[in-house]
C-alpha cells in the first residue's frame, strides 16, 4: 500500500512538454549521462517563470506523475508536499538568468568529471561537440562558500553557478559534475550526450601524438530539432513521442 | 495521428537487399558504431546508378518503410517528399566514383575520432582490421571549403570526400567521423565494426611498450560473406534474415 | 529434478531486510561492481551478532531462498547444509569489529583493482566518492600469511582484513578486489558503486594535466537514504521494494 | 523455407556436455569475450579423441542443433555436410597434444590483443587471473608460414600453435586474438573471461605509478567448479543448466 502524498491536480505544461521531459530523463539514464542521480528540467511553456522537474527520484524511473511545477524561487506549488531534488536551485537560477534557456540537465557525466579536477580544458574535438565553442568553464564552489558539501543547496549557490555559466552551453562543477543548457529539451539532451562523448574522445586523444589544437572543429554546430526522436530508439524508454 | 507523407509505392531493390539494409542499420546501432545519427546505404541491385538509404531517422529505428531511393545526384525520386539525410551526398558521390562499392556506412564511430584529430595514423593491429592496409586517409573539409559546419551538405563536398577516399576502404573525417565502404552490405558492416574495434585496440596499445610497427598483420583479410548473420544475434534487431 | 537441501525454516531478518539484500545483490551485479563472484551481506536486524548472506551463488541470481543466517564465527545455523561463500569470514570479522557497520560488500570491482597493485592511492575525485576521505588502505595478505591463495578463507585472515579496514569505509585487497562497508544496505550499495566510479574517473584523470591534489572534494558526502531505490530502475532486478 | 542440410543423427556427447557447451558459447558472447566470431569446443565425453564444436555460426546464436562432432583430424563425420569453422584446427591439435585439456576457447578478446602486438607481457594482476602464472606466450604465425592470412587454416598451423601453447593456460596470437584452455568447459569459460578482465586491469594499471612486479598475485588460483552457473545469470542465455 502506497502512502498517499498530496500533489496539485495539474502542472502548467503542455502534454508534449511532459512527454518529452519524461522521455528525456529516461534517455539520459539509458545513455549513461545520468546515473542514479541527476535531473533534467524544462521551462514551463505555459508559465515561463516556472519550470517543470521530477520529484527526487531515479531518472530511469521518472513518469509524468513524478513531475512538479517549481516557482521562480525553485520551490514547489502550495499543497505539493513531495520531496524535490535538493539541487533544483541550479535550474531555477539558470532560468532566471538566461531567458534563452528552455531546458537544463545536471549530471555526473562520468567522462566529464576529469576535466573538472585537472587543468585541462574540455574543448570540442568533434562537430557534435561544436557547442563547446561557447566555452566550458569550471565552477569551484569553494570560491563562493568555504563550508560546503559540493551540492547547490540554495539560491545563492545556484546564482553563483549561473554566473559561472554565463552565456556558455555548459558549466563544469569541480569534483562533482556538469550542468548543460539548451533552447529546447531536445537540444539539452543532445548537448548532454555529446558533452559526455566529446570528453571521452578528448581523453582518448591524449594517448595519441600531435593532438590538434583549438581549430579541431568549426564553430557551427548542426541543428538538433529531432534529438529526442533520435535517441528514443536506444533502450527501454517508457514514455516517448512518435517521431514521424 | 500521424501526418500522411507521400512516398513512392516501390523502390528499386530486392526484398533481400531491403531486409539486409534494415538489419544492418540496427546492427550498427546495437554495436555502438552508429549513435543517434549516422547512416548506411546500399547501391540498388535493380538500378545500379541509384542507391537506397533511410529517410532521416535514428538508425536503431529504421524499418523497410523508411527506405528511400536516391538518384545519381543523391536526390529522392519525384513524389517522395520525405526528408533525407543531409549528408546523403557522401554516399552518392562514392557510388559514382567507385563502381566496386555496393554499400557505404557513415558514422561517428567513437574510438575512430581521435585518429582524425591527431597525427597518429589508424593502422591495422588485428587481422579483423586487415582491410585498413588500404590506408585510412584523413579528409579535412577546410581544405575544400573554409566556411563549413563539418557536414557534407552538397555534391562538391561529397566529391571531394570521395576523392580523399580514393581506392581505400575507409576515410576519416577530421573532427567528425568516418566513412567506410564495402563490396556488399555485409562487408561494409564488418568493416565499420572492425574499424571501431581496431581503433580501440590501437588506442590501448599505446599504453604498452614497444608497440609493433606496420608489420602488425598480414595484408590478407578474412572473407566476410556472413557478416550480417554473425552480428544479428547480438541485440534487438527488429528485422533480420535467416542465416541458415 | 533438484536435489533437496536442508535449510532452516526461517532466518532472523525482517522481510524488508531480505528484500533489500536480494535487490542489492542484483543491483550490484547489474552495475558491474559484482561479476560472477562477490557478495553482499547485512547484519541481522533481529539478532545483531548474526548476519545474512547468500549461499554461494552468482549475485545476479540471488533470491530470498538463497539467504543464509551466519553466526559470529561466520558459520551457518545447525541444519543448514548449503554451501556458503568461502570468504564469508570477511563479513563476520568486520561485523565483530565494527558495530556501526550494518552491511558489507566484497567485490572484484574492476577499476579499483589497479589501485591495489600500484603505489597510487585511491582518493576522492568526486563528491560521490566523498566517503573515501576515510582513507582506502591496501591490505596485503602476504603480510599475514605467506602461503595463501589470496582468499580470506578463515577467521584469522578475516580479522586481519578487518584490522586493516580500521575505521575506514573501504579496504583494498592487493591483487584481488575491495571490501566496502556501510551503515545500511543502501549506503554499502552506494559506496560500492561510487568506489568503482571514483576509481574510473581517477584513472582517466591521469591522462590530463595538473590533476588536482587531495583537495579535490570536500569531506562531507551526500546522505544516501534512498540508494537502492535510485538504482533499482537500472536493469532487470528480480526483487525490489517500492520506492514511493 | 530453410534449406535442408544433412547432419548425423547424434553426436558422441552427453546431454550435460551439449547443454554446457551451448550455454558457454552464449555466455562468452554475452560477456564480450567472443564477438561475431570466435568459438568454444569441448572434448567428447564419449569418444575422447573427438571433439564437439558449433558449425560456423555467431556464438550468440549457437544451439544444440548447431553442434558438430569432429575427428582427430578436425574434420566432420561422414555425412555431415555443414560448414565448420576454418580455425577448428586450433582445437583439434590442442586436444591431440594436451590430454589434460577438455575445452578450448578461441577469441578476439579485445583487451588481450594489445599484448599480442607489443612487447609488454600479459601477467596476472588479480587472483582471478592467477592461471596466467603458467605464462601467456605470444605465437607469431609468420615464424611458421610467411604467406598467411593470420588464420589457423590447417593441421600444421594448428600443431605449431599447440606447440607454442606448451603447458600454459593460454596462448596469444599476434595481431589476431587468444586461445585459452581448461580442464572443463567451466574452467575454459572462467579463464577466457578473466584473461580479458586481467588484460583490462593491467592496461589500466599502466596509468598509475609503481606498478607492482611479478609478485602481484600468488600462484594458486581459486577452483572453478561452478563457473558456468556463475555467469549464466548475466544476460540472455538461451540454454543453460540448473545450478542447484
Amino acid at each position: 500500500m502506497k502512502k498517499k502524498t498530496s500533489k496539485p491536480a495539474k502542472i502548467a505544461a503542455s502534454p508534449a512538454l511532459i512527454e518529452d521531459l519524461v522521455a528525456a530523463s529516461r534517455i539520459l539514464a539509458n545513455e549513461g549521462v545520468l546515473d542514479g542521480y541527476g535531473h533534467i528540467s524544462a521551462r514551463s511553456d505555459q508559465r515561463p517563470d516556472h519550470f517543470i522537474m521530477s520529484r527526487s527520484r531515479a531518472p530511469a524511473l521518472v513518469t509524468a506523475a513524478d513531475l512538479m511545477q517549481l516557482n521562480p524561487e525553485s520551490e514547489p506549488l502550495p499543497g505539493d508536499e513531495r520531496k524535490g531534488f535538493i539541487e533544483r536551485y541550479i535550474h531555477g537560477e539558470i532560468y532566471r538568468t538566461r531567458p534563452d534557456v528552455m531546458a537544463v540537465v545536471h549530471s555526473h557525466s562520468p567522462s566529464v568529471i576529469p576535466f573538472g579536477v585537472t587543468r585541462t580544458k574540455l574543448r570540442p574535438v568533434s562537430h557534435m561537440g561544436g557547442f563547446l565553442w561557447s566555452g566550458a568553464p569550471v565552477w569551484d564552489i569553494r570560491k563562493v562558500r568555504e563550508e560546503n558539501d559540493l551540492l547547490v543547496r540554495d539560491r545563492p549557490l545556484g546564482k553563483a553557478l549561473a554566473g559561472a555559466l554565463g552565456s556558455a552551453s555548459c558549466v563544469l562543477m569541480r569534483g562533482h559534475g556538469v550542468t548543460v543548457v539548451g533552447s529546447s529539451i531536445q537540444e539539452a539532451v543532445f548537448r548532454a550526450i555529446y558533452t559526455e562523448m566529446n570528453a571521452r574522445v578528448q581523453l582518448q586523444s591524449t594517448l595519441l601524438e600531435g593532438q590538434s589544437s583549438s581549430s579541431a572543429t568549426t564553430k557551427r554546430a548542426p541543428s538538433m530539432r529531432q534529438t529526442a526522436a533520435r535517441w528514443s530508439g536506444r533502450g527501454s524508454c517508457g514514455a516517448r513521442r512518435s517521431n514521424s
